[in-house]
């Protein structure tokens, strides 16, 4: 999992009927001190994250299915959570 | 799941049966905001994208096969969508 | 695996059971010589690891839950152990 | 998948059947435009490719073990087919 | 898969019993040209390669687990043989 920050949001036109009613964030990826590291990756959404949220992203596909409760999915990154702190 | 742009397409000798029929695509990854990242992948297409359309790309293969509805593909990379949008 | 070196820990709100109880920690992946390489991963912990602890990271999923013991936990990485030393 | 460009052979001491008489081909990662792009696989060959040879490569482990029809087949990338052409 | 060289080992505490009398190896990856690429794997050995070992590095956690003929095994990178030419 890495740390991300929520920046935008695709709109997309796509059939597969696992992402009706889905919204996809544009998530950069920060370090650990909150820098963007360049990568980001378009995760599906089920937190409730808005613009400007730094979060926790699950990118691996069988994770994220899991996190969707879903065995059948065709994701790859998730928003497991919204981060509160991050200590050193 | 990353923003792609179809760029051209490629012409392969392949035995394999679950590539008859299928569109070999070359697709570049974008960053957010629209920038080459000089990485690519090399994409099945079920969406009818054309060179010049800027995609959604669904890069794990347990995902892809999902989108291809087949437990049995040697696939990747798929276009899941055509996007419409980007807001920020 | 790498070896990876624990710096912080992150406070998140996430919803899905498999997270409850479990410490997330921010570790740095380092290089066989002991400098980091700029990659971090955000951990699952299950061996009591602590800031400034050199551990041995599992970097994928089905591994990951193997060590979990779980079939189903969506995590991508995992602190499998403590190193006690490197020799060359 | 990728687009790469056979340059060699490997010849090792493997003890597992799976790869009994195959042959195993570095690959060079091409980019779209045909030049390296300093990443490489080891890859099993299914398709009598030889040194020279523009190739398309699967690099997912599951769908490798699909084009080689075998469930278990200790592999992450085969050459699936010989490019014929690449349009732009 | 790729070229690696066994340059060290790994001493640590770890419980699962899955690395119990399993040899944790540090092994550089190289490029076809035998030169470190930077990236390196921590691999479990099942073929007593050495340090200054040429080795062929299976960097996929399903076919490590084939490699060590076992279904669960938290494993991602696994040593398969010892390289005795390269050919161009």
């Amino acid at each position: 999992m890495y740390i991300g920050l929520v920046t935008g949001t695709v709109v997309a036109t796509i059939k597969h009927e696992a992402f009706h009613g889905r919204k996809l964030l544009i998530v950069d990826q920060l370090d650990p001190d909150g820098e963007p590291t360049g990568a980001y990756d378009i995760c599906v959404d089920v937190v409730q994250a808005g613009i400007g949220d730094r979060v926790l992203v699950m990118d691996e596909g069988n994770g994220a299915r899991q996190i969707l409760q879903r065995a059948v999915a065709p994701v790859r990154a998730v928003i497991v959570g919204i981060i509160d702190d991050v200590e050193f």
